[in-house]
């Protein structure tokens, strides 16, 4: 219970530091058979390297996974998966400067409020590497969906102030540029935003969306674990991130019942499907899924290590103003989209499980021909 | 696992149907000595009755919380706390036509998808009423909280797009109007908004705000279970929530980093104390609160009870259009506020108490003095 | 996490104390579309009653079972059960010397030590009316469970020292004693002990145990949450209870591999089914289920409310000698045996839901024909 | 939910299979401040590796366990603590012909039936390897226990039918026999029974007993979560785990209530503290810890792995008979001491950071003087 494990049927626990000996992550309770090897869980992970896109050169000595567990000749056996990504880059750095105060807008204040004293080395377990587990665990859970049918589609929504045109959304852009927008023209714009924040030190925030497609109905559960909710804590539980919205969201406070309500109608491909005219409600209705493509998004605020002085206090309680060394990337969103995408996935996988044993009808489907009862 | 458990270390259980013979709580965990009667409980629970206010005469039958167990001569004892309220106005009303299609918004048909059949009488376990139970228990834990010098405050920040004005902000509003908003102008306009959307048989929607004061630093866990991702799943699993916030949310991702971080600096009037001069975190860093106010909102879509008519299919599978009858409220934004601040309370307690054990000292601290070890 | 909640997906809270308004339990998870009535759990509560045999007068006021939620038009609607069972013989009796000392044998001591103080009155929580949740919710579990083609046969195994013949066992016999021994001269030289302890204020302990029938194979988790492992738990949790045994138990530890190693053989009458020539693993390899009868024990310990004379010591710290008023049975054992059977079924349930989703297949055969997916 | 996740708030996540590249342990909620390194986690491993004892050279390459995070200058920080230990001794040995059938007593038959297949190298995940995460978290457990005056004492009772004379305890006897019997005698009749079972290719079983010291009262849950269930649980976990026992155990049954109480007396050496007189209960009463000490007692059964001729089935349904190569040890009792010492420290640690927050009393000790409210 002390937060770094997630989900009920498909557990993941992770764990490493920025600067320790490795990163990883245990997925308890993947379903016995899916096909899984390394490639899979790399391509995931190569999505969150610093400065991947198909414009940069693929850097030879990246994050690599191995997999140390749970998978038997190239099929995952439903015993626990423990994947592991040694750090290769712990520079031997000079951290006695940033152990001696607080950075503003970082968690080294909470955390020695918390436990008494911080791993300092780079953020410790609340570094950005800390999500290399996640998308690890992220890579597997979309593995499993898609055999399911189910697939996820992510980008970057905006940069700053700078967002996607949706009436000029191509799904194709996504990987064709480095902020990974649906939207060359909102792409180039943000570039340029994000190198006048660059020159000056600053950094900027940003928007994910993830579109979740093919999923069923009825997954996710009617009160406390709303599909919607769990998204939710998911979401919210990537550092940086300060708001999070299904279907219209914010702007659903402002509709009116007759805007905001999807009539249902029936599919004209496929007669015998109920589906929605219209999807305000991001693909949930009740905390449970309506068939419909589910719609999420992530506000992430500017990433907090800027180059710019600040002003803090040091652990001594005197007030200093600082200068806080190193390159700093002005913006984590790009690299966020593959940890959101991650998330979703992981959320998603755990309630259909989870669903699996609501209904004795489907109780009695798999278990109806396992076995013959010498009794009753 | 069902949905209807919530919480670890406090962990609350709710059960019942709009129109089932009764609706409650168990609590489980709740500290051993806090004073607790009906009447803390039932202060919480008239704030969420329909048409209370103090301009309106309180209404003699209401929801009437009886407290079952886990309280003796007037204090918890660490054992489950049962509540029970009992539901006095079952209509004997017919439900076969409301029964026999799915309702636009409402949770109809996922319900029919994910179990098969549905308790269609009042919308069942999705109805609103199914919030009595968080109430019950949030005024539980805000009693708790209360003790450790913890306050909540909570109101309307809007409905539909009449939202207060910041600098009028005035605390000692919210009870003064039936909208519990904090500005009287405010709550005088979306008055006049929700009676012309009563007699267009229309609904809207709204945010309501809640601050969280004088909770200590270092409360929520590093990664998954962030103080914001469990307040984000306790917000987003309210019925209608589209979407939440935490300190600046959705405009954070529109800033600056120099502008987002908050400088530490030392409290003039205590001045052992780091403080922030600024609060666009919400009160928390790197999933932890920091120490100043936790602030957060809820945005709710409208109501999707509307007298108008709308398309829908039914049972059968045909498209059909349907005036659904009944008294529906134009707004459920006022008496969410209350339901709000109860999973706020619950959450943060929870946290409170499973922080207890996350340091060496502390453990020393409880356990020293209790026993005296004959070995070692 | 306080302790008054159990199971994983098939979830039970339980709540209420001995002289308390009532008593209850909540069940979260219970698959949708059992058909369930008052009359399925009555029969269960009706056989841990006092005095209850065919031999004795069914008391006319017993403790009845009202379904508060959960069940709809006769089947269960997939969201919680909420049972509750009203304490009707609720004496105004003096409790004031027992509040003032510890009983031995009894959990004044730890109560006061863990809580501060405790609710005095006929034992509070840690009465075995506790069970009587337990049992409400073993009932809905067990019949389950018999739509699925399982059983359960529980018995007295022994009084003290008198324990059925194995070669006399008839299961005829059990609900033809009052102890529910299976072995009708076992019963009554046990009848005969009692009588002689009742006589001398003294009281016995004794063995239950428990065969489930018909369970497929593979139920139970590999690890931790072997299926041995749940039902340990389970037997251990209810009160009194010192050992627990699965299939040979404590003679295994004394046998040779060569022995206690079960041959998996053909059956005879369904040739392409595996099954064991012998069980002495009690129905479990490796922590699942082989198919095989489960076999579990329980040893209780003999009641501590006895009427003899005890040294204890008193809450201003003194030794003194006792004589604890009150009608005593002088076992509990017969009215343990639905409470084991109950938890076995609960625990049973709930990891056969939890097995529903650990292969890839599975989730196929669930999920395939729900939905098109209109992606991948 | 899988099954390899154990605890609440100290969490322990085990993974990986016999003949693996690895095996380890993720540690989640480890209290932070405690002083730790490799070596205190290695010498309870080495307890468990085959050969251990004084009399035998210590193996240059045994079990070598590496902390990949969780641990800064020498102390937890309160972060998980990934424990990893590389399998050296991976043969390419032959296995087509065991994955052909089903080896009585293991669990090859049922794996294969809850996942449609299995890692048949070396018993794959449950092999007893899989204990070496679980010594290696108890490590920590009882470090961080002994910091708070807790200790335990672990031994092996009897092998086969040949058990420790109690008048002949001797503690210091314990590490001075390779059974690690505390009474050289039977130790020395039990290693003669020993070569005359591996002479006839057989196996034996046994018990081993575990006393705990110094534990406060109080701690444990009241219904469920009772410490004696937890420790039940923890225990029956174990492979080849038969039977579990607290306090008297199985004797209780057949003890009277006069015999079986423990009367409470003032202690002579400490007059304001309460004690028991006996210790019957094993240091448990109504579930919770009465401060006594606590004594369990595990019954494992004969290890399955014999050299003699069996029958058995093959995976095309074949009755065969099998003689299983390889060496196979005729007893894992006394490698199995330190993993129920371990088991019994990770639950206890557990139930005792639980404890924390369940007395308002003790909320107000920690919080009170870490924050000055702003409001109330």
């Amino acid at each position: 219970m002390a937060g770094s494990v997630y989900g009920t049927n498909f557990r993941i626990t992770t764990w490493g530091e920025s600067h320790g000996k490795a990163l990883g992550v245990v997925i308890d309770g993947c379903p016995a058979g899916l096909t899984l090897n390394e490639a899979d869980i790399q391509s995931f992970l190569d999505r969150r390297k610093p400065g991947q896109s198909k414009y940069t050169t693929a850097r030879a000595e990246g994050d690599e996974v191995e997999i140390l567990s749970g998978v038997f000749e190239g099929k995952t056996t439903g015993t626990p998966i423990s994947l592991i990504i040694y750090n290769r880059d712990q520079h031997s750095r000079d951290y006695s400067e940033i152990a001696s105060y607080y950075r503003p807008g970082h968690a080294d204040y909470t955390f020695d409020e918390k436990y008494g004293f911080r791993d300092y080395r780079g953020g410790g377990r609340s570094s950005g590497r800390e999500t290399a587990g996640r998308v690890a665990a992220g890579a597997v859970a979309a593995k499993a969906l898609k055999e399911l049918g189910i697939g996820l589609l992510s980008y970057t929504r905006s940069i700053g102030n700078i967002s996607i045109d949706d009436s000029s959304f191509n799904a194709s852009d996504i990987n064709e540029n480095p902020l990974y927008m649906p939207d060359r023209e909102a792409a180039k714009r943000a570039a340029s935003y994000l190198d006048e924040l660059r020159a000056a030190g600053d950094s900027a925030g940003g928007v994910v969306e993830c579109i979740i497609k093919g999923m069923p109905a009825g997954i996710g559960e009617t009160v406390f674990d709303k599909l919607d909710a769990e998204l939710g804590k998911a979401v919210m539980s990537i550092g940086a991130v300060k708001a999070f919205e299904i279907g219209d969201g914010i702007r659903a406070s402002e509709s009116r019942g007759s805007e905001n309500n999807d009539p249902f109608i029936v599919s004209s491909g496929n007669p015998g499907q109920i589906i929605k005219r219209t999807n305000h409600s991001g693909g949930v209705l009740g905390g449970m899924s309506d068939g419909s493509d589910i719609i999420l998004r992530a506000h992430f605020k500017p990433t907090p290590s800027i180059s710019m002085s600040q002003d803090t206090v040091n652990k001594s309680g005197e007030e200093i103003s600082v200068n806080i060394k190193g390159r700093h990337d002005p913006v984590i969103v790009p690299r966020a989209v593959v940890v959101v995408e991650s998330m979703a996935a992981v959320t998603l996988l755990d309630l259909l499980i989870r669903n699996m044993g609501v209904r004795m009808d489907h109780l009695k489907k798999i278990y109806a021909q396992n076995f013959i009862p010498d009794c009753l």
